[in-house]
């Protein structure tokens, strides 16, 4: 044990004031290092086959998908996917299913336009990112100045930008672990405040995705409190490769960006959540999510029906075992994720600290529907040979053993910070990010055999981490893993 | 000779009175078994080569989709359009280059949308159908009714359809000879007049496609002339499947369908002509063409940019061997192929009776950007020797020969219709009802290699076409080949 794990654990005992089942205990004593038993590693592996013969989570899918669809904060869909979500937990067997309050913005994208006016005119296919501002109703007319990357805009002198509408052209690398969209995404989510503050009229970025269809993408901007707001909007990957043929042309080149977006009064969603009671560990918690909330423009399918679909699926197979799980398994819909992390910060606010800390172990699907490549983690060292014990089980499944500081899941974040462990499963991004975001996120792009090795593998993680001897250590909360 | 010929041609030469200079000569004697002489043939090795090694049409193509984009009948983009090839062609040596005025409908897509209210609200990707009417202001809203095609329409019962809105969900075969399309569009062409005959007051198809991406399909439809007007439009494959899973509820299903497309008063368009000289049979004509008009949604860049890049660059090439030409190779790009053949109507009309009969050969590339993968025609039999030797150069590119009765061109109809024999190099349209009439109409789509075979086909078949000993026979008119 480090230094600064034994630091960090005397300080969750100060903060705990006792009432920690899993920690004090044993605060002074090395954590065991638990392993899963011989018989839970027998029973894992009947879950893992049990898993990939059950067609449950692809059917399940497809009626969120039917009968919700795209469930943007604040929508009507929205609203409809809490029900869906509340009713599904009931059906399925799940206790206390419950569905706390969690405040959202609610933004409504009304239509985006943009067009090449000169020296070529085009009309391209368009959507805004989300939170942006509207424009006058006639649209913005303005030449246009091509940039990179934020670095590069901000390398340029204001008379350069000033009245411009800024193209942000950085392409999305197509990656396994979805690395290449968090390197170009800053040109969404700073982008807007960066071209404002010198003097641009609005921003039109390269989609943040990898596909060549004529697809734009969505996802959120970051307005600089304070800080002048300009409109802004993405266009597809093949209309951005015509605007830079536009640009190359050497004639200049203006464009017209219109969007009706507007901001409504924040309203009440939920997160949803339904326990499957545990044995004798009930009173510790193997939390297992995905956020419901999605994308208006596409069904949400992937982002992030399948995570929470995953997650559902998971829990209920590994709650069918023998032995029965001995920790209580968690199943969360967390609320608006994409639009700042609402249910996902409100989670842990209404459970309180002592309830967080009965979180042996968090575990959130949130990269599309399959299948999982790598197994990480982060959790105590001493706990690693759990991880090593579930990557047994799935290895056979393509599954690669990953390392120990993954926390895998934006939503999970609050919940790290707190200090619970957390099983980071990593699903495969490559193609991903055709589809991310976009109207493409559709039923058709989900292959119903990579679910299925998804949802084994979860359950394995589920079940084992329900399974394990404690009593579970906390992790480390210094540097806030991501 | 069969005796249909004979009597086909004796009506030939009567109906042109004596001015054919291919024809008369030899009216009483069999047809000349017209073959490539060695040095042709020779010749059309080292052009397959040279076309192979060009980037001419490609970079073409991109200039077309860059500096024009959509071309659609009557749009400012088809003014445009024609200027461009006007222009290209001047600017690369063609003679003659003339631009006959085409009077063409203006169709104004407007906005579509489509979606179901009930019981599981969900929007839909949504295109109008070329030619729908408008639907009032504030949309359709009724039952929908499913059938699978116009055939199993017209076995239902009045009161099955009236006040519905007509669903047709017949799928698209993928094919490579783009048979799957023809036989699907017919729900496209005639289910708005078929539904409207029963009481529909609108139809929705499934896009005429094969692409699984959220991306919708558009096309002409056809009203019976003094029967009811409907609305129309398509949804994406995806929304389709939706559609029909929301269907397959069993609960009542009602939508709501709005349209503002309307007619504008026809406008001037124009065919757009050059001429690269022949020698010694330079009064003879060797056609390509394609057409330059396009849809909308996408940059008509496979439908029709290629085809008419493809005979532009074929034609140059060919032009450029040793020994040259000597049949005048014409490069044509019609006006409005996809409103109803306008351009290929008014062609021969402009060009008369004796000057149709100059027409050695007519070609026409309309079914993508490749590869080339059959060789037909429909020739006079003597003539097939020609065909076997443009195959013998070209077969080591993937091209098989094929029949003797492929027609071959849209555009060509009206010239077929008047005798004139076709080559029909046929692209290869497996993945061509991915993009066709859709936005996904664009350069990235391209294979710049595949483009490259397609040129050389063509090129050595005009260059063959134009270099064979005559004189050339008309083929038989009878039974009028698509």
């Amino acid at each position: 044990m480090s230094a600064r794990r034994l630091i960090a654990r005397a300080v969750a005992c100060l903060l705990l004031g006792g009432s920690a089942v899993v920690i004090t205990a044993q605060a002074a004593e090395p954590p065991a290092a638990i392993q899963p038993s011989k018989a839970a590693l027998k029973a894992a592996e009947q879950l893992r086959d049990r898993a990939l013969a059950s067609n449950d989570a692809y059917d399940w899918l497809t009626a969120i998908s039917t009968e919700v669809g795209p469930r943007q904060a604040g929508s009507p869909g929205d609203a409809a996917g809490v029900a869906w979500l509340r009713d599904k937990l009931t059906a399925q067997g799940f206790k206390n299913v419950r569905t706390p309050e969690v405040i959202v913005p609610h933004w409504v994208r009304g239509e985006a336009s943009f067009e090449v006016l000169a020296p070529y005119p085009q009309k391209m296919v368009t959507l805004a990112i989300g939170g942006s501002i509207g424009t006058p109703e006639e649209g913005l007319s303005a030449p246009i100045v091509m940039v990179q990357d934020v670095p590069a805009l901000q390398a340029l002198k204001r008379e350069q930008v000033e009245g411009k509408i800024v193209y942000f052209a950085g392409r999305t690398e197509r990656t396994r672990d979805g690395s290449g969209y968090g390197k170009a995404v800053r040109s969404r989510q700073e982008g807007p405040s960066a071209a404002a503050a010198l003097g641009a009229v609005g921003i039109v970025i390269r989609s943040i995705g990898t596909s060549i269809n004529r697809i734009a993408h969505t996802g959120t901007l970051t307005y600089n409190i304070g800080a002048p707001r300009i409109p802004a909007v993405a266009i597809s990957n093949p209309d951005a490769n015509l605007l830079e043929r536009v640009i190359a042309s050497g004639k200049p080149v203006s464009v017209r960006l219109r969007v009706t977006a507007r901001d409504l009064p924040q309203v009440r969603s939920a997160n949803v959540i339904g326990d499957l009671p545990g044995t004798d560990l009930a009173n510790e918690i193997v939390l297992v999510g995905g956020h419901l909330d999605s994308w208006d423009p596409g069904f949400g399918v992937q982002d992030d029906g399948a995570g929470v679909i995953i997650a559902l699926a998971a829990a209920k197979l590994a709650a069918s075992m023998e032995p029965k799980p001995r920790r209580t398994i968690r199943v969360i819909g967390f609320a608006n994720e994409e639009f700042g992390l609402s249910g996902a910060f409100k989670y842990p606010a209404d459970e309180g600290k002592a309830s967080v800390d009965r979180h042996a172990f968090a575990m959130e699907a949130d990269l599309g529907a399959g299948p999982v490549w790598k197994l990480s983690a982060r959790v105590p060292d001493a706990h690693w040979p759990l991880v090593q014990g579930i990557h047994r089980v799935v290895k056979n499944l393509g599954v690669e053993l990953g390392d120990n500081k993954t926390g895998g899941g934006s939503d999970l974040g609050p919940l790290r910070r707190q200090g619970v462990p957390t099983l980071a499963p990593a699903l495969d991004a490559t193609n991903y990010f055709d589809i991310h975001h976009t109207p493409n996120d559709t039923l058709e792009q989900v292959d119903p055999a990579k679910l299925r090795q998804s949802v084994a593998v979860f359950a394995v993680s589920v079940y084992l981490a329900a399974m394990a001897d404690g009593p579970v250590e906390r992790i480390e909360t210094e540097g806030s893993p991501r």
